[in-house]
């Protein structure tokens, strides 16, 4: 008997990681089924496919367990052929993957911990975020998407910046994503948001607001027990 | 006129970062001008190629330069297809840029807090160091290379295990490369540099314990100093 069940993800319902893993799944048109995890508290599902990192998103097809969202990208783009995240020239390749990673380490990292913290901590951190930034207006100008005209892989990479970033920025009282420093930026973000696919595809804000500001807090007050 | 300098690798001599590209470079016949930077007075022309990470290896072809080592090596194999790195598989490739990805954050890393550390820091590393070699010791186990019979993308992502490991080892008084273990990764390790690419292609040992004994130095003073 075939198995029915050919592609499946476990996720979480706010994690930028996991939602750029559907975006890619609902670009490309493939049916799976979503497995929420509940990521305070591990299943051995998650466990058993994940066992080094034990983090979600972990895709499964046919059987066969992929995690680390950026490698999942990288696996839906070889697998599924049509509509192509990556573009096609080595050089663009490259470039798309570097900026990828670039944010994930730089911009996400450093807008984290701008909004959980105060004082030099908050103000180093928002000018580490913002330099990347910085670069990333650049790529964008005179652009639709960092695909081109269609949404691709870093489109898809830094998403989260349309929709996680301004909550971010509301909860830490910062303004990172400034539309008047980043012009560009600021409209491939509303328009990122607008794509239909993505905007079927957006946790709520006002969960988001809440489930951040909780996290926020918890991770404030262990950074200070820490210190 | 055409650029007669088609390749250029900035590298620095002892950096298993740059030895695994030149490692590529070779087993695919690719021609390359290497010039050696000076990363304790970085260049210029580095700082000009490398902006944002301002590190070796970059790899210059045609005039465009891309960094990050295994973006590079994602590069060459996209651009020079013969003799290919990585699996034709997609899961195969999955698991190959995985496990490279583990290996580097979390054994590279824990192996040199481990050299630089003692007492509790250094067990605690150790101990995450040796968890990864028991799920490489698992992949390699009846196999010639992580490639099969040759040498591909994850040997060379994690060749610096051969010898760079077995340094560290040494000057931090371990034994986290430990052949009792881990025999079918020692088997692997001696294989791997007694390929004739890599063995005329690795940093002599003896300037190799010179140098990080020296790196270790400094770096425990620093960490002492912030402690």
């Amino acid at each position: 008997m075939a198995n029915t069940k050919e592609v499946e993800l476990l996720g979480f319902w706010v994690s930028p990681f996991v939602l750029r893993v559907e975006w890619a799944l609902k670009l490309k048109g493939i049916a799976y089924d979503y497995i929420e995890e509940d990521i305070f508290n591990k299943s051995p599902l998650l466990q058993r496919l994940n066992p080094v990192h034990q983090k979600v998103p972990v895709l499964v097809h046919g059987g066969r367990a992929v995690s680390e969202s950026f490698l999942i990208l990288e696996y839906i783009d070889e697998t599924w052929k049509h509509s192509p995240l990556l573009p096609r020239d080595p050089y663009d390749r490259a470039m798309a993957r570097f900026w990828a990673s670039v944010a994930e380490g730089k911009l996400l990292e450093n807008a984290w911990i701008a909004m959980c913290s105060e004082g030099e901590e908050k103000e180093r951190a928002t000018e580490l975020a913002t330099e990347v930034l910085a670069h990333i207006e650049g790529l964008i100008k005179g652009k639709a998407f960092f695909g081109g005209e269609g949404i691709g892989y870093l489109d898809l990479a830094i998403g989260w910046v349309s929709h996680w970033l301004p909550v971010w920025d509301e909860l830490g009282s910062m303004k990172i994503l400034d539309p008047a420093k980043f012009p560009a930026t600021a409209e491939w973000s509303g328009r990122f948001v607008e794509h239909p696919l993505i905007k079927e595809n957006l946790p709520p804000r006002d969960k988001m607001v809440v489930y951040f500001r909780d996290r926020r807090r918890s991770w404030m007050m262990a950074s200070k027990s820490h210190a």
